[in-house]
């Protein structure tokens, strides 16, 4: 068995989370390009960024400890429009602790056959779990840790299978709770195919559908009419820790409360404070 | 325990391999430029990517399956230069099954607390392990099959502590010759401290040291001087399934052959076959 309550862990209280959960493949160059412009610009979220998208089953992850403004990937990104059902995005603002790629986020795993990518916003003060080697963390975040602590107890509850996603956010709706008790635990956890949140302090979403509107970013003088890029059958759900864009409606999550995307929309869960 | 007998794997016996392992942070961008147009332009492997990158202990991974001559992002690589010490990039000629991102090489899992990465040339024929769910493959190769039987092998082997390199090599020399029983198995794996590498068919490899000479690209119209980017005390091993340049003296591998690169050179080792 591993305890890591001796180390120095950095922890990351300042960071900004994006997620996108589409019911057809997306392409988040709108979004990211707002966000981006937090990582160095509009505000001090200078120490690193990542991005996931899943593609089918596989995972592209591009992380880089240059700020996202003067990142030479995100620039790629913003111009290069990779279409996704799942996307977890980052921007590190490290609060303790050494700037290095290891410790950016987001993180991937593999459990059951599938990638899972995890990102988080928020501090966990003494939490220092018993990890018994079947998810380790690489780096030295208290995110990074909470991570192997949530597929680990995961991987023991369920046993070999894939369990359902309402199983799996049954589950984890305990052990985000019980995570959360450490301090400020706002993350974004996603498989593929279900993308699972947890609001601590801070996170909105949106559900953009028929008839779509157009939007106008906060962070840069863009705005984008989505009427023009989608079929009425679409459905994208943006998750953010601070909402990216002026004229659309944004539903702030309560403490406390998880939330899972699925096709673009929140899944009616049976859990307490966990319906949307 | 899961078997994967019945299912259909992909198989990978056209692709190329390049690794490099240096005592130094370098780039890859010379030896990269000529490796990728490979893939699609000077030969056939047109099914996809990779390339993965450590900086201290954390990793880079860029995926595609575009070929590398038209990916953009294989453009930015040979425009931006990440400096690593442990190299591993592949490109693929899929000869079964589909071409998708999660079939694309190198693989990455985290064992001990490191990120593992692994690329395969060749096929395995029958290659059916019990997999006791520790490292599952994502996609559907013998490829990534092998890595996660060599993960699962190592770990139970070792149990919780990250062994030396010299007591991974000698286990590993035992795997790699199981799994190479069932085909071709030209392989790359890197922890970010060393590069071990096994030889069915084909690898060669080329230390470059003091005094640097000038060298040119087989598949490109492009020679760099590499005196003038070194220091005396530079090393920097190469691998390749097919030598990348025509004015240096490659060595071929055995087959059977292991080796194992530390600060860019062959580290000894006393195993039959293994030594430079």
């Amino acid at each position: 068995m591993l305890r890591y309550g001796q180390t120095v862990f950095t922890i990351c209280i300042m960071c900004q989370l994006l997620g996108m959960n589409c019911n057809t493949p997306t392409d988040i160059v709108f979004s990211f390009t707002g966000f981006a412009t937090r990582g160095g610009l509009t505000d001090e979220h200078k120490d690193g960024w990542g991005i996931a998208f899943f593609e089918g089953s596989g995972v592209r992850l591009f992380v880089d400890h240059q700020s996202a403004v003067d990142s030479p990937v995100a620039e790629l990104i913003k111009r290069y429009p990779i279409k996704s059902r799942n996307v977890i995005a980052h921007i590190r603002k490290a609060t303790q602790g050494q700037v290095s790629l290891e410790n950016c986020h987001p993180f991937v795993r593999e459990c059951w056959g599938r990638y899972w990518v995890f990102a988080h916003n928020g501090d966990l003060k003494e939490f220092a779990p018993v990890l018994d080697g079947s998810f380790q963390p690489v780096g030295n975040t208290d995110s990074e840790r909470a991570f192997c602590y949530l597929l680990q107890r995961m991987r023991r509850h369920f046993g070999e299978q894939l369990p359902s996603v309402q199983q799996l956010a049954q589950f984890m709706h305990e052990i985000t709770a019980e995570i959360a008790s450490y301090g400020t635990f706002n993350m974004m956890l996603s498989n593929g195919e279900a993308l699972f949140t947890h609001c601590s302090t801070k996170l909105y979403y949106i559900v953009r559908q028929h008839p779509f509107t157009t939007a106008a970013l906060t962070d840069e003088d863009v705005a984008v009419d989505f009427s023009q890029l989608t079929t009425p059958a679409d459905k994208v759900a943006i998750i953010v820790t601070e909402p990216l864009t002026t004229n659309e409606s944004w539903t702030q999550c309560a403490s406390g409360q998880m939330l899972v995307f699925v096709d673009g929309d929140v899944l009616p869960l049976s859990l307490p404070g966990a319906t949307a």
